[in-house]
């Protein structure tokens, strides 16, 4: 049994990014960035007026003259001169010579003139080229997961399409004869194979693409056929038990089946085998539904994080115990446990029964209390680390 | 000028639930359910065992003659009789008879008889059929957006499809002559429209189906168009500030355009519309992306969840202020900050700078810090309420 950081450590070390492809803006929302991403142009292009005024010369004073108008899009074009004034409308280009806006409510109009209560300031109500970013600069970084706001930016930095991390291919297979699919006639002492309903979203939410195959049967050939899938990461569910163990051991050692670990000390999800199937890497996550989709979390996560060249750490939160807690064992622990903010602090309260087939509780839980090895008993108030659920 | 408050309220009585399909469990992920979804079936369905050992009757002691084996979804046949035990793995049915499981550990077989180095109280290692949840329990209510261990846990249940909220279509344009592409020519005094890249990947995340329009001219016609639309809610991005708001008034009125209002008192994002053109709910959003995309979070996202039947409530979080903040004037004021965790505390610091049309900013926050109207300034360290961006 290793630690679930040295499984960590070792899964991490086995994937490093698969390479990008260029997509339209439009198709790039939570991709992660496989470049640094730059302006293509000064942001706003040109000065342009914050408000429904007048652009005028700050230094001048008295009624000015009207010269003209310029909406948004249709930019004057020619040069503001002493004593002049130019009717701008929101995102008006502020022409040349001018310094300055005046808003339309401090402006009284009378023909070609116009009179002012308020002395402007250089600047005023205008917002310089480049206030916001310059060409050629940074506006999202490698590695980032493109929000969208963040496509926003890169729109307005006139960049129409970007490099991403290629989506790894995450192929998965429950093993077990005693599984059918929900709705199916259930085999006599059958179950349904409930834990691929639950993983097929997190991949896909995980920024990977979920490739089912399906339900497999407790039969060498079956599992050896495995070994025929081309995919970035190959994942069983089940199988990963003593018995299981052995009969992953015969179909797949034959096909090339190197074991790096199958054994963590954590609960929920004790057996767990990583290794290499030929040049493909091979995750055996337990079969117990909590213990698939937590360990899934744990490790599946950072895998597709490092396939894709993005932040693979795990990111805890602080929060105080509603309920004490015994001391813990050897194996690492993750309680289910709901949070709820009292006054501005997080705390959260541990569900009584932790069963790891129980996934009722695992559904209506929002938080991972995470207990270390041999962590002594806690008060209720004492301070925890929780992994917060989607 | 309304209220936020009022706003939201008004927008709010004017959409309900959209109605419900029925879709596959595998296609569920982030759906909002239409209905309560009921469990088909006991979980688990028979009892199980927990171990890969022997089932044994608890009230035996002494050596016991092994009857046979039962692997997990192969139920043995018969009943367990006094003195008897019968091989079983994680996950085999517990025969009738027998109340107890005993591990493989605790276990020394001699051919057909077995040894126990621990006697077992009744219901060891077995998990009772039923534990997790009965037939005809509720599993997931009304209203909630499903997520990956939902979906596990209806699997489990035996449901092979739920009813969910049908996905209302939201349609947007973006208005103004002065606005292009990122990467094709722009026009001269032109800018990128570059809010619909951040709004149409947040309509699909809230749970609807985008329909982007492309960029309309400011021209009577086209905007009038914009009324042959069949959709769910219709958005225009710009045309919502003075002088565009005559134009939609002139292009809509005629085509039936009943305003409720106009004007928001609040920052980013004044100018704000919403009405109804014939009979679809019509919101026009300010064209800063900033504005366009803090408005859609607080006035589009409601109206959204309304049609889904989900819980339209906009959530804050408390968090302490890093900087001090200046009194705030009429408008109830959303400004960008980051957020850090520090000693288990969250602390909220806003940029100094908070134009509506800086993008970079926007996208490098995290969290808006919402000021009440006439809210007093506040010293650093002060409680704040923050809205989590994503």
């Amino acid at each position: 049994m290793i630690s679930v950081e040295e499984a960590r450590a070792r899964i991490l070390a086995a994937f490093a990014p698969l390479g990008a492809e260029r997509v339209a803006l439009a198709d790039a929302a939570g991709r992660i960035l496989a470049a640094d991403a730059h302006a293509g142009a000064d942001q706003p292009p040109f000065s342009v007026s914050m408000m429904d005024g007048y652009a005028v010369r700050s230094i001048d004073t008295g009624p000015r003259r009207v010269i003209g108008s310029a909406p948004a899009g249709k930019p004057f074009p020619g040069m503001l001169g002493g004593g002049e004034a130019l009717r701008l409308f929101t995102g008006s280009v502020v022409p040349d010579g001018a310094d300055a806006v005046l808003a339309q409510e401090d402006a009284e109009r009378d023909g070609d003139t116009v009179r002012f209560s308020e002395t402007p300031h250089p600047g005023k109500f205008v917002r310089p080229r480049g206030q916001d970013f310059r060409a050629g600069e940074i506006l999202a970084s490698k590695g980032r997961r493109l929000c969208a706001r963040d496509l926003a930016l890169l729109a307005a930095g006139d960049v129409a399409a970007v490099a991403v991390a290629r989506r790894p291919v995450i192929a998965f297979a429950a093993t077990g004869d005693e599984l059918s699919k929900p709705g199916e006639p259930r085999k006599p002492g059958g179950v349904v194979a409930s834990s691929v309903y639950g993983l097929s979203p997190l991949i896909a939410q995980w920024g990977a693409i979920p490739r089912d195959l399906g339900i497999l049967p407790d039969r060498i050939e079956a599992i050896a056929a495995l070994a025929d899938q081309t995919c970035d990461l190959l994942v069983t569910l089940g199988g990963a038990s003593v018995g299981d163990h052995d009969l992953i051991q015969a179909a797949l050692g034959p096909r090339g089946l190197a074991l790096d670990f199958w054994k963590i000390a954590m609960r929920p999800g004790k057996p767990l085998i990583f290794g290499r199937l030929g040049q493909t890497p091979f995750l055996g996550l337990p079969g117990n539904p909590v213990s698939t989709l937590v360990c899934a979390t744990l490790f599946l996560r950072p895998a597709i994080a490092a396939m894709l060249g993005a932040d693979a750490a795990t990111s805890l939160r602080r929060a105080r115990l509603a309920a004490p807690l015994k001391a813990n064992d050897q194996r690492e622990d993750y309680l289910r446990a709901r949070c709820e903010e009292r006054d501005g602090d997080l705390w959260v309260r541990p569900f009584p029964v932790q069963d790891s087939a129980m996934l009722k509780i695992f559904a209506r839980a929002d938080a991972l209390i995470v207990r270390k090895p041999d962590a002594p008993a806690l008060a209720e108030g004492a301070p925890v680390e929780v992994l917060t659920l989607e």
